[in-house]
């Protein structure tokens, strides 16, 4: 998507240990405009897919993901990264995250994920794809089925795309970053 | 606001402890469609009060204060509760939550809010306000301006309203719950 490519270039940054900094538009500040383009690309992406409600993952996700919802008409569904003390009955899984190099539950309530509904997942980044197999572990405790997952940025040069593809996930980017090697932004 | 009200009416439920739980169309899972009239009528409420930019904080509030920016055309910046390893230069202030009875940090970059930017705050819940409060001293230490305060719904019978008005902030709220007493939802 080239209006989020020409962002990433102008706005985005390169940090030291292959971190993309777009914390001024996407996953600190964000433009809202952008979100709402970017979310009906994903749309786009994703007609003639059956889906029964969108699902994500707080707190990145939630934007991306609302504005997708609302332009789906459905439901959005944002998975918990810790267990509210009003949730009595929940699916849960553990997810590793290598930017805090630590291991996190992530939790939803049984009552939102019925069994045969189709979620499509959207997030703001794919890595590791730790965080979509996490979400993908509790749809299938719930025996739902997840259509497609969407993301607004991927790393190319991580391995998320192809453990997801393997499992046969249908992948979606709109922007995917090739290299941020010495400090340079290589979009694909 | 009628239309939540009767939502609420209809789908929240009243947990032991004063506990009110919309999670079936606001802080879990979330229903696009009404989330966008909410937008549209904060931004009603806050026609002709001078705004440069959308606060919120994570998680919660960021579907409405995304609506709300869209509506506006304005940037959205979400408080993170927690440090991000990647954030350089911060203001960071303490809130404590009865919910999870604990304090924490809340911080935002430098980066994103300027000395006399004209701030809206937009959030799900007004109850104490101790999370308003917390991103109001944010503001204050960047030399930044809130202009108003914005909840989908406010627990009439708890003192965040008072507390906040008498340090002179406008606040407005879409649906008022007067008391959950004997496990039942009172509605202004």
């Amino acid at each position: 998507m080239q209006l989020l490519k020409n962002r990433i270039l102008s706005q985005g940054r390169c940090l030291e240990g292959g971190v993309l900094k777009v914390d001024s538009f996407i996953n600190h500040q964000m433009d809202p405009l952008l979100m709402r383009e970017m979310a009906a690309e994903l749309v786009r992406r994703f007609s003639g897919v059956a889906v029964d409600k969108v699902i994500t993952i707080e707190a990145s996700g939630i934007a991306p993901a609302i504005l997708v919802g609302l332009e789906l008409g459905l439901p959005v569904l944002f998975v918990k990264k810790s267990r509210p003390s009003t949730m009595a009955d929940f699916y849960v899984s553990s997810v590793f995250s290598f930017t805090k190099n630590r291991t996190y539950d992530i939790c939803v309530s049984k009552e939102f994920i019925c069994p045969g509904e189709r979620l499509l997942f959207v997030d703001d980044f794919l890595a590791n794809g730790n965080a979509a197999l996490g979400v993908a572990d509790l749809a299938s405790q719930a025996g739902a089925v997840i259509s497609g997952m969407g993301f607004l940025i991927e790393k190319g040069f991580q391995d998320g795309r192809r453990i997801l593809q393997e499992r046969g996930y249908r992948i979606e980017s709109l922007a995917i970053i090739d290299s941020l090697d010495n400090g340079r932004i290589s979009v694909r």
